[in-house]
């Protein structure tokens, strides 16, 4: 045995939402060998223990839509209406992004997201390649999408469009990367930024290969209903009768969707990630959570970018999709505690495809871990640890986080990621080139 | 000059919205001495100084709605409607805290409050005797108001009914302690839980010994509604007949108001306190800030008890407050950063009469003043100070508190709290009398 937890409240997050308290967790090889509430036997000697003692010990959080570059644009245009934040702001910087630039705002973000005990991401972004190395280098998992825009008057033919061919060599060099830590996901930005010879296309290539997807879906009302009048259908049933669903696909924000479309969706397999700090602040709605679930959908929870939010910390998201769905239907027992924790987990790995892998304690799976510090003052007392866990708790009480076995963040320090060295980075590179001094726009 | 805080960015929530990158505060015997961007006069030689390299200075946040004892509560029921979650689950609990329980889970309160950057607090909550003794004791400021219920069909002479004569003890022994640093406030729990011989009573008391005072209002539709069922008059516009805003009052939650009532309050001078965290978790609904505002009212913020929230940190209630105000006027450009910086600073101050005293970073006010650490990853880059105060950052991040001019909590360490012994005064006393052990209740 490599490492021993001991005396840690151990929040399996089995079907049976099991806690043991003073547990023992046990990792062998990447993968948790052990769990119970008495120490592994004697045989199994651990070469190091972890005193857990005032720790909750659970699986890594899963957020299931982010675009980690964008750490390079937080709080840099707040407070706009959406057009003017993206024609205006975002964009234009945007467009002056490069490998080099993604690949530090990338680990920044990688940074943040271990440090708030995300063991596992689905990133959505163009740089596709420097985004992969980004996060080879730092031992995270990632479900990697190339969230390609495709306008009709471009042309298209999927050999030679950019951003298809940006798929195919990152699927070539990085999908299964690391016995599978890596993966490569198909990805379309939304309904409305492409058309549908590039979703046949892409969906075509993602089932010959064995890719799931990601996309955008009816984030706003006017993407929604413009997809209405163009089409006549929801950006759901257009996307569906263009094949895009036949892959298990992640579709992010989902706030405007039918009835129908949610029995759709929930029928092609497909998991819908919540993002209810990133609606909120760009105004786009409140997506039902109730009924997502109710239609048969799996839910996960998202932060979006760093852009829209403004931080990766997903027990904020977790608090609060508990919280608006209690408002949302006037009724203070909708997404219960446990509710929330679940899709933070378990509803992440299954959107990740990643069920058998992790998004929860039990022997046999990888050992994506994190300890959460509970001795201070705002999780005392701890009457109910999911309670405590998703009101109270927030990112930084995570004390440690591992993902297969290997610790990637404790006590502040970041084994695998040189943080004064991206932060360098940034400041002598990447800003630099985003944001140039004022009369040098051009260089 | 006592302390002199160095090379921090310093935001001052002066009118003008001043920062200075790289300033300079000094503080002497409690207060703001100086302020720069260059370091003070050689003559004015500091006894200590405090580098603030990569820290953000600004004026200690003010939480004008809590009951610091509930944190004993923390997390006990959560998820169930409003009556469950009060009558089988808070009250009876509540009834069995005595002084000593009171004393050992406000100081756990006021540990989390310092921790997450609060300097300033208005509490209400019966054991006020208890509740002062443990804000003396900690340093922080606090007005404390007894939050009294009285049902008419229990008869009301003023200077025999219990709550009353806890609120003039609290006032001789209390109000104005340590310079101002105690305020004792009158209180109504709420219109709904008390009637007009005792709204009039506290209300003369209030004027004659120049208390503010502190009440609950409109915070439920229901609640609301009967008033106008009852009186033919909303609760604000009741209670105004009956002078209870004849004093300034800080009235907590103000989801409920009608435009008259907003204009009504706007022209007495009263405060509403916007506590969205605790708003969503019951399923009251969510105050419209942007009208209140309008209307001319002061805003400010409050976390509520920790039993409906759960945690006391007031940088969740401030990105909340801006969130909420674009989803419910489908407006993005609702509630700016800056806006919502105000209402945790400033505005808080004024709610609770201290806006002379604090609420800024000036010359001549208490030495309010928080370091808030902007060198982790979800603080960087820093483009926009203040979007990162309130998008990204928590509680948490508070590296230093100071109140005038003593420092409170500095690196998880609490110099005048004994967290400890609270703990375990929490552990052995309060809880076992609080949540006997089955078969043991009557004790």
């Amino acid at each position: 045995m490599d490492t021993l937890f001991s005396n840690a409240t151990v929040v399996t997050m089995d079907p049976s939402m099991h806690v043991y308290t003073d547990g023992f967790v046990g990792v062998t090889d990447g993968r948790i060998a052990y769990v119970g509430k008495n120490p592994p036997p004697a045989s199994e000697q651990p070469q190091k223990i972890i005193d857990a003692t005032g720790m909750v010990l659970m699986p890594g959080l899963i957020n299931c839509h982010t675009h980690l570059p964008m750490t390079i644009l937080r709080g840099y245009a707040d407070d706009y209406d959406l057009q003017t934040w993206l024609t205006e702001h975002i964009f234009p910087k945007e467009d002056r992004l490069d490998d080099r630039c993604v690949k530090a705002a990338t680990l920044l973000g990688i940074a943040e997201c271990l440090q708030f005990g995300v063991t596992s991401v689905s990133e959505m972004y163009d740089h596709v390649d420097a985004i992969a190395e980004a996060v080879a280098e730092s031992g995270i998992k990632a479900n990697i999408a190339r969230g390609a825009t495709m306008f009709l008057d471009e042309g298209f033919d999927f050999e030679t469009f950019p951003a298809c061919r940006e798929l195919v060599a990152a699927r070539d060099k990085w999908d299964g990367f690391d016995g599978g830590r890596i993966r490569i996901e198909a990805g379309i930005h939304g309904e409305y930024t492409s058309s549908y010879p590039f979703w046949e296309a892409v969906s075509e290539y993602a089932v010959n290969e064995g890719l799931r997807m990601q996309l955008h879906l009816s984030e706003t009302a006017s993407e929604h209903q413009s997809c209405i009048e163009k089409y006549g259908l929801t950006p759901a049933q257009v996307l569906d009768c263009h094949h895009v669903f036949d892959v298990p696909v992640t579709a992010a924000h989902c706030v405007h969707l039918s009835q129908e479309d949610m029995a759709l969706l929930a029928r092609r397999g497909a998991s819908a990630v919540h993002c209810p700090v990133s609606n909120l602040k760009l105004a786009s709605g409140v997506a039902d959570v109730m009924a997502l679930v109710k239609a048969g959908m799996n839910v996960c929870l998202g932060t979006d970018g760093a852009a829209s939010n403004n931080n990766l910390d997903l027990f904020e998201e977790m608090k609060l999709a508990a919280l608006l769905a209690k408002e949302h239907h006037h009724d203070p027992t909708a997404v219960a505690a446990p509710a929330a924790l679940m899709m933070a987990t378990v509803c992440g790995a299954r959107a990740q495809g990643r069920q058998a892998e992790c998004g929860m304690i039990q022997v046999g799976m990888d050992a994506d871990v994190i300890l959460v510090d509970f001795t201070r003052p705002h999780l005392m007392p701890c009457h109910n640890v999911i309670s405590n866990l998703v009101y109270a708790a927030r990112g930084s009480d995570v004390a440690l986080t591992m993902v297969r076995g290997k610790v990637l963040y404790a006590g502040g320090k970041f084994p695998t990621i040189d943080l004064d060295a991206v932060v360098r980075e940034l400041a002598e590179y990447a800003m630099p080139r985003v944001f140039p001094p004022a009369g040098n726009s051009d260089r």
